[in-house]
């Protein structure tokens, strides 16, 4: 790959979606675009669901991204909710595979800790590092946007170790 | 409309997605194809997911269903299982989503109620009745495909009833 890949992180939801593109750059990563998709609430879910997935389709006709790294299933929540999740996390899924993008799960912790240092910091802590690392004027908002932007860094800082360990 | 409705059912799953579609006729609803959509077990969840996908719009574009009928959510199922289902099920949804088709949902107890007369009615004992009510030449096979054909029939009932009320 001649250009720096392109990482889309995603932070599924069922009311938001955080997105969150960079660039790999060997020092410093560069974000390209971050934010949410916020469907309005008083469309029917199955609408909501389409927006999720148009939005990311059109994020990756946008982006060109060479992978996407996707925040990896909660275990601990009820059956219904891991349902309606499982929905909004397939919307990005089948985004990324009708494109032939490879997908990489991180579980939220692994982000964080890549990201802080401890896999147990608040979102707060998450959104003040991101917004060192990255360069960015203020910390990110809303904290979903944080945590894509986090999950796209894991990936990033995943296959920089990789590399520095394939050199040796 | 002037055609009489096409009823496309759904049961999803994330290892064999059954599908049955009929058109609602007065006296005996018309079975148009029926099947399963079993990715093979080799490929990424991801390509299993995007032929899931890509499965349902090829029904829907060879088809032209007017309504999508999928079996609701199980709620008994442990949270990582229910994740995945709801992955798979997001497949249809999206599917029938975008291509503005209604979506309906029936838990599967309604649906073997509508077609068998008892909501614990076992696997058998469906595909018996569904090969009985549709004039089928045997049982249809897999289970699943007999499960998305109930769907599609509880579906027809209950517009069939809906219609009867309207005209008292």
């Amino acid at each position: 790959m001649s250009q720096p890949p392109i990482i889309l992180g995603i932070d599924p939801g069922t009311l938001i979606t955080g997105f969150g593109i960079i660039r790999v750059h060997p020092q410093t990563p560069q974000v390209l675009d971050y934010g949410c998709i916020r469907p309005p609430s008083k469309l029917t879910c199955y609408e909501r669901y389409l927006i999720i997935f148009n939005s990311i389709e059109a994020l990756i006709e946008k982006h060109h991204p060479d992978v996407l790294a996707i925040e990896s299933q909660f275990v601990y929540r009820n059956p219904q909710t891991a349902m309606k999740l499982g929905i909004a996390r397939g919307m990005a899924l089948l985004a990324a595979a009708r494109k032939q993008i490879p997908i990489f799960e991180y579980a939220p912790k692994k982000a964080k800790l890549a990201v802080v240092g401890t896999g147990t910091a608040s979102k707060e802590q998450v959104q003040r590092m991101i917004q060192l690392l990255l360069h960015l004027p203020h910390p990110p908002t809303p904290e979903d946007a944080a945590d894509a932007l986090a999950i796209a860094l894991c990936h990033a800082h995943t296959i920089g170790v990789k590399n520095r360990l394939a050199v040796r």
